[in-house]
């Protein structure tokens, strides 16, 4: 194998990755476990919402034409007909010329009235109520499908349901929703100089940092990590670990393995029982990334330092899982910020800086990718475009928010 | 009671809330069900991180002051010593004036070397390695205590655990961490017009979509939320479902009852049972919460109108939930954008107002607070102070994303 990487674009290798997705699997869950999971079919609105004309205020139900002109000094005398109680129809109400209604706020509008006045702009005496200004045609009124019309899509496939959309869930009457299954994201790190968690490490080992932060992202992504321990650098035991994780995956990450011998295993590996698709990426941190398939999933070769793992993960795994679940809005967030010093960079590559948001500023976070206090420390990415030397001081930028 | 709420200050009432917080209660978890929870110890390093000089680049450990002045035309002639292997010390290996070692990316750097050249500067024939480029001290290398040094503190208390946290706390060897647990909150619903999700409303009625809302934020927050049903409106029945709530949770929130008789018997209820503190808050929407205090716990009054209460929760509850939880630093995420249209106010009080972000422009999502809708189609909020008559198209503001 050559020691030199055929690089492919970052475009290229995301067009890569989204290209292997099977379409997503759907289940019938529970709306109470919705939020978090993405919508695999549009909630319809099965009735009009609220369903009826409502008061948004405490007040007087009445004609608005009755209203016209009144004042603190000059108010309108209108006839209270009785008041409406909370969650029943305002049957046997009706308002006509010169009459009103006391209406709770989300109360029924009795027939006759076309607005509500609030009550700190009345005063009753007896059955008679003083209004003192003047309300207009609708006013203070929520109609029976202003919120959302019977038929209407109230949440559209491919959303990522957030916690008010169980409301709306809720108002729906749907105690279940259609979703995306969690892909189950098997990771496997290899790398003679790893030993578990649980180990202390010897001469020139070090604890494998890469998989538990995977794991951890891969369930605030909204997929099911497995964990497949820690493989030594031999083709045989590494092949046996990869057919054993195959048909329990719905996509491998082969992490770790930072050494150019550990690389050159995993293409070896991915090549012999499938294909490697791509072996290299002009991105940075990240370059020596494996894109591969066998047995028509997905398979990732992703760099040994955790700052470049995190990197290609979040930018060209996350697309591909984004696919699987149906997800039509990218999960992550970005903001925007002042660039707080220059940031130098060479083209012909993507590259992605670590940034510490302070106050609306991003501050390049400067380290090597193999230290994991740079991840820690920062907030998100800044992408430098392939195209580009650098970015100045004071820049406006979007920063990937992780 | 007044038909007129005596108001306070939106910092006044956030200090209120703030100032019944009961100390962080801490356990000790699972270092795999760390993320998303908030740290109440340091994590210290019990030993240097990465514990050994490495190289961070596939390459030659060299003495850098061997390749001094070399380049394509005038390669260093070097002579190769052996290859260290991964995971295992360098012993037998020393770097000497003109020699050098192989070494994996990741590879423990021998003895008398101080740089590493990368390999594709490098060409080998034979024992003798021609270095085309020089290379400067400390080139290359992860110095043993780089990462974090013996002692240092890795992840402070008062942090909220991030997926890239749980890579530092499997480098740590940390396989558990002491966090504080989660609040128990008790969610009330009064209002006779509301229903359970599963009925199909009556004339006059409405299911209850704010305690699913706010049952599915407090689960994001880290709460533990607890459902007690639906309370008609009647002072016994509520003070009953209260008394059994109370031992069981650290909170109670009672949601709905948006018309003033559900408010006042609300506050009678909490009045009677403790102690009313804030009834009224300078704040839009939002403006009828009740904050009171039974047997020690915290309650709150929210307002039945779905976005209000959202609100109200947001800007008044989480910074309670922060201190319970100990978290030293706001969960929201806040971004940078500029306003799409002019947002007009009232002098006076504290507005919050919905927008939705499109492109980094936050275009204000105009709709009553009854309206699920507007919550549904927007992204986050804008503050205008409450000394402010409103903000002008082309601002920067501030987004408090939800």
């Amino acid at each position: 194998m050559s020691r030199f990487l055929h690089v492919v674009a970052v475009p290229e290798a995301v067009a890569t990755a989204v290209g292997m997705a099977p379409d997503p699997v759907t289940e019938d869950i529970p709306a109470d476990h919705a939020p978090g999971r993405v919508l695999c079919a549009d909630v319809i609105a099965g009735e009009d919402i609220p369903g009826f004309d409502r008061s948004i205020v405490d007040g007087f139900a009445v004609r608005a034409e009755d209203t016209a002109g009144s004042s603190e000094s000059v108010p309108a005398l209108l006839r209270c007909a009785g008041r409406v109680a909370m969650g029943h129809a305002a049957a046997g109400f009706s308002v006509a010329n010169g009459g009103c209604v006391y209406i709770p706020t989300g109360g029924v509008l009795p027939k006759g009235a076309n607005a509500v006045v609030m009550v700190e702009n009345t005063e009753e005496t007896g059955d008679m109520v003083l209004v003192k200004r003047p309300v207009s045609y609708g006013e203070n009124i929520l109609l029976h499908d202003d919120d959302y019309r019977r038929g209407a899509v109230v949440l559209p496939a491919g959303r990522r349901l957030s916690p008010r959309d169980a409301g709306v869930l809720a108002a729906c009457g749907r105690t279940s929703v259609i979703v995306s299954k969690k892909p189950v994201v098997g990771i496997i790190s290899t790398g003679n100089e790893l030993v578990p968690v649980t180990a202390t490490p010897g001469p020139g080992q070090v604890r494998d940092a890469n998989a538990s932060m995977l794991a951890a992202y891969l369930r605030e992504y909204g997929c099911t990590p497995k964990f497949y321990g820690i493989v030594p650098d031999e083709h045989e035991a590494f092949e046996t670990v990869i057919s054993r994780a195959l048909p329990e995956c719905d996509v491998l990450l082969l992490s770790g393995g930072s050494s150019k011998d550990d690389r050159d295993m995993t293409a070896r590996v991915v090549a012999g029982r499938g294909e490697v698709l791509v072996h290299g990426i002009a991105i940075a941190p990240g370059k020596p990334t494996i894109i591969g398939r066998i047995d028509g999933k997905p398979v990732f070769g992703l760099p040994g330092h955790p700052a470049s793992a995190f990197v290609v993960f979040i930018v060209i795994v996350c697309p591909l899982l984004d696919r699987m679940l149906g997800q039509t809005k990218a999960l992550l967030h970005t903001t925007r910020a002042t660039l707080g010093d220059n940031i130098p960079s060479q083209k012909g590559r993507e590259e992605y800086f670590r940034v510490r948001l302070v106050n609306g500023t991003a501050q390049p976070v400067f380290g090597k990718a193999g230290l994991l206090n740079t991840l820690v420390a920062s907030d998100g990415l800044v992408r430098i475009p392939s195209g580009c030397e650098g970015l100045e001081l004071g820049s406006e930028v979007d920063v990937i928010l992780w």
